[in-house]
Parts: C-alpha cells; sequence; structure tokens
C-alpha cells in the first residue's frame, strides 16, 4: 500500500508559518503518513530547524505567494498561481497528495476547492462541515458552515447526505440521526427553504428526525444537523463568540469579590477543563464535503494543537475512505 | 391627563395563570397606571385573592377561552373569539386599553395583532424586537426575532428605523449605531438578502455602522442589529439555549472535585448574579414594532419579574409616544 501523503499550507492563517510548521511536526509523532509542507522553502526550513522529526516523512514544496484574508477569493485564486493555496490544491489535483489542510482565506480556499480539485458528479454544491462540542461530551456535525450563503431545498437534502456518510463513518456511529435547524419542532415552522427541505428529507433513506430548535443544538438531539451557509455560520461563529463572552464574564464576576477570588483559585483546574471541551478550535477543521478529493478548512486562528487534529482528521477520513463513499451515494 | 392602561393575557405561557397574574400585581408596586387583567375571571379572582393590592388599579376582563401553544394561528385567531388572546387584541384597537402582553402562542400573537390592531400606514412588514444582554453590561436591540422569516431587504431598512426610534427613545442614546448581522465585515459579503441591504442602508440618514460579525454580538459592536426573522430567532434561541448549557457544565464540571467544589461555594453568590445579568428571561419583553398600538410578546417560560418587566417596557414605550414617532418617520 502506497503511503498516504497529506499536503498542509504554511502560510494561510493567523499564526502561520509558526504554529502551522509547529503543528506537522507534532502530528509526526502519530501516523505513518507523509506530509508536504506548502509555502516559501526557506521560512519552513527555518522553523523546521527549531524542532527534531523523522526527515523521510517531511517534504517541502515551494509556493511564494500569499493568499491575504482580505483578497477577493475569484481573483486572488485566478492571479496568484504560486500562492501555497495553489500549489496545494494542485497537488491534490494532480494526484501528489490526498488532501490539504489551509488555515487561510475561507472563500479562497472553497473556490480555488471546486475549481481545482473540482465537484464529484451529481454534487451541487459542495460544502463545509464541522464537529463542534456539546454538553453530551461527544460533538454533533454542524453543515453548510459558511459554503453557500443561498441554498435551494435540495442542496440541504445533499448536505445531509454527506455529513450522514462523514459522520458514520468518522464518529462511528451508525445511521445517525440527521436533523434540520430550523425556528420550531413543527413541520410547518420556518421559512420557505427550511419547509421545502423538511419535506424532501422525509423522503429520503436517511434517519431523519424532523427540525431541530436553535435552542437545544448543545443538548445533541442529532448527530447530524443542517442548515443553508448563512445561518450555520452565525451559528458557529455566534457560539464561539459566546463561549468566549461567558467565561470572560465568570472570570470578571468572580475576581470581583475576595471570597469568590480564593474560591476561583480552587475551581481554576475544573474551569480550565471546561473550556478545553468548548475550545472550537480544538475540533479538528472543517472538510469540505463532495469534492472529488479532501479538502479541509482549519480555523483562521489555529495553533499547532489544531493542526494536529486537522491532520489526524485527514486520516481518518482518507482511511474511511469517504470521498468515494460520498461518489457512490451521488 | 388620562391615565394609561395596560392590557395583560393571564391565560398564556407556561407559567399561566399563577405567575402572570403575580407579576400584575408587583408592577403595581410603582407606576400610576391601571392593569387590565385578561382571562377567565374566576381563575384570575382565586389568583388575585393570594395578594393584597391597590383595588382600583386592576380590572378583569372576561375572556373565556385560551389558545394553546400548538394552535395554528390564523385558525386559532379567527375561531376562538372569546379568547384572552383576541379579547386583549380588541380592548387595545378600541382604544380601551393602551397596550398588550402576551406570553402565549407567538404565531397567534403576531397575526392577531397585525390583525386586529393593524399595520402603521407604510410599514412592510411589523417585526419583533427584542433587548438582549452583553458584556458590556447594557443591552443591545435584535430585530426580526421571528416575526417575518422572508424577509425582503427593504424590510430590513425599516427595522432598522424602528428599532432605531425605539431604541433612542427607552434607551436614550441619540442617534444609535445600527448594524446588519452578517457572515463577514466586508460588505461584500453576505447572501443576497443582507448584500442588498446593505447597500440601502448606507443610503439612510441612520447611524449605519456596516455589517456585524455573528462572532462580536455579546461584544455589543451596534446598539442596534437587524436581521431577518428566522436568522433573529435563531440567534436568540441558540444564545439562550448555550447560556443554559455553559451554566449547567461549569456547575457539573466543578462538583466533580473536592477542592472546586468548595471552590464553587465561594463563587456562588459571583456566579448568580452574573447568571441574572445573562437571564434572557429578565430582559423586559419584546414589542412588536410597526403596529397601531403597543402588543408586547412576553417569554413563554416568563415569571412574574418577566411580567414586570413587559410592564416596565410598556410604560416607558407609550410615555415616549414611540407607535406616533415610527407613524411620524412612515
Amino acid at each position: 500500500m502506497l503511503s498516504v501523503k497529506i499536503a498542509v499550507d504554511c502560510m494561510g492563517g493567523d499564526n502561520a508559518p509558526k504554529e502551522i510548521v509547529k503543528g506537522c511536526v507534532e502530528a509526526l509523532k502519530t501516523g505513518d503518513d507523509k506530509l508536504i509542507l506548502v509555502g516559501v522553502k526557506s521560512v519552513i526550513e527555518a522553523e523546521l530547524g527549531n524542532y527534531n522529526y523523522d526527515k523521510s516523512r517531511i517534504e517541502i514544496v515551494e509556493a511564494s505567494e500569499v493568499i491575504g484574508t482580505d483578497e477577493v477569493p475569484t481573483v486572488a485564486i485566478r492571479k496568484k498561481k504560486n500562492s501555497s493555496m495553489v500549489v496545494g490544491l494542485n497537488l491534490v489535483k494532480a494526484g501528489k497528495a490526498d488532501s490539504f489542510i489551509s488555515a487561510g482565506n475561507t472563500g479562497a480556499l472553497l473556490t480555488g476547492a471546486t475549481v481545482i480539485v473540482g465537484r464529484i458528479k451529481g454534487v451541487e454544491r459542495p460544502c463545509l462541515a464541522t464537529l463542534f462540542p456539546t454538553e453530551k461530551g461527544r460533538p454533533a456535525l454542524l453543515l453548510d458552515v459558511g459554503a453557500n450563503t443561498d441554498c435551494k431545498p435540495s442542496y440541504l437534502v445533499q448536505f445531509a447526505h454527506m455529513g450522514s456518510i462523514y459522520f458514520e463513518n468518522v464518529m462511528g456511529t451508525k445511521n445517525p440521526r440527521v436533523g434540520i435547524i430550523n425556528i420550531g419542532v413543527e413541520e410547518e415552522k420556518g421559512d420557505q427553504l427550511t419547509k421545502e427541505a423538511h419535506q424532501l428529507l422525509k423522503e429520503t433513506d436517511l434517519n431523519f428526525i424532523g427540525n431541530v430548535e436553535a435552542r437545544d443544538i448543545m443538548k445533541r438531539p442529532a448527530d447530524v444537523m443542517v442548515c443553508d451557509g448563512f445561518v450555520g455560520n452565525i451559528i458557529l461563529k455566534f457560539g464561539e463568540g459566546m463561549a468566549n463572552t461567558l467565561f470572560h464574564l465568570i472570570k470578571q464576576a468572580v475576581m470581583e469579590r475576595f471570597l469568590s477570588k480564593i474560591g476561583a483559585l480552587l475551581c481554576l483546574g475544573a474551569l480550565k477543563d471546561l473550556a478545553k471541551t468548548m475550545d472550537y478550535t480544538d475540533v479538528n477543521g472543517a472538510p469540505f464535503l463532495g469534492l472529488n478529493a479532501l479538502v479541509v478548512k482549519a480555523h483562521g486562528a489555529s495553533d499547532s494543537k489544531a493542526i494536529v487534529g486537522a491532520v489526524n482528521m485527514c486520516r481518518s477520513f482518507i482511511k474511511n475512505d469517504i470521498v468515494n463513499k460520498i461518489k457512490e451515494k451521488m
């Protein structure tokens, strides 16, 4: 069996290249695959110089340009042929890498992935899926979280199929429960999109449990929750902001009083553990589902830990042959 | 000057009639207005029997039926002419009450309010606005939070005008900052609706600050934040669920260890204070903006405190003559 190769964009994201390269080195502690580090060679080599690692498992591919977060996606992909993103996507297209991870410009990555790697035949729109923490300890899958702002009902049905395949294989849950995010549990509730999608989902062979109210998302009423990319992105970002705000307020409230300050010191371990389980950056990275090969969006603020998570997700995705399973279904 | 009269639906909501009647009695501790309690007279009288209060300030209006939370709004409003909701709305229409508060079926209240009380001329769609807690201590206004699931860009512009008038008068902030909830701060970001609404908002005389990312909502980047009713409802409900989940998880995490258990006891006061400031049910009630008179949706789970908040909101709304200010603008 040929060894798996995972390409990583070392120039994209708030903490590139330092944390990205560090994450790659840490990821080598497990697995037997090869990592292809894409970016400015001298910069990557300088970073790698800080670590001891198995040199036979790392390859560097030169890319002299970087796509910034504020660049217009279509223009950037077309013009910056030597950017780490375009070079990395081309490695996947050419079969030189099995997957590509980037913490860079989301819009550019989606555009580039669709144009260069290409959609699976029959897939109307690839979508971005993310595992997110819930109060049950086990994560749930939310999709689309930002690839498609305006959706047709049929897109949501495809998201549900692709999400179901991904979740079943990566999380090992047979026949996962699928729900649609809505403003009420009754099937007549919702906007035009969700009402129509609900009816279509009822007719599939999916384990469809109906509408999921936003109030209940954290209780994990379904394994896979679908929505359009605008709503999904709002939920993901609002959840992230809300968790940050609450932890900040707790710290503030507790530090204002002497007794509770002592209390806080005693609670610190427990609170830190909790903050960790609720940490969005800790949860792998979001695969684009529906493409001819795996492309993963890592959080823009990814640290080395997030990169390790994304690499592990790629390993599991590739091992379970999810691209081909989606191809068969579509 | 004639005394203000506020009608209250005593039969709607999870905690009716007990908490609603209790809230009305508590609301009499301030103000000099009259409260009209609408519902089954014998039931309301039995509840009132538990309290001492100024009888000259309470009036009971009989309504023998109740609209349940699972009833179809249009049907319920048409058929249940003697329901507390329809009777209360008719009091407002006839000028016998200045405003009406209900914790009952949201859809029925919106339908009933639009049909019976009527829209202000020029208003395309009335919307539901709610003040919600933020980390800055001062609440922000979010609208629409559920009245209109499918919106046109022009609706969002009207929401912005109405929300701005409401916020300026009730919160005392001159020329409040208005933002549009979106998936990115750049003006080209968003779905069709938000992109077009953004352009229209730029051309108004509002203090428009542009897009607000969901991640930043709790930081209160704007005083007034507009979105369609589907997205607004998702944000409100998800925020509520998330806050509950986090407080639950904190309790759990802390109680698992001996030392942190002691710590938690010491922190208890501070955490309770915080939970109170983040309590969604504590924040007044949501007025329907754009109607010929004030109709207020109280949270379905309203307790007496929430009813007092809603009554106080009505007082402030009426005192500031907001209905007429919206009429002038539209």
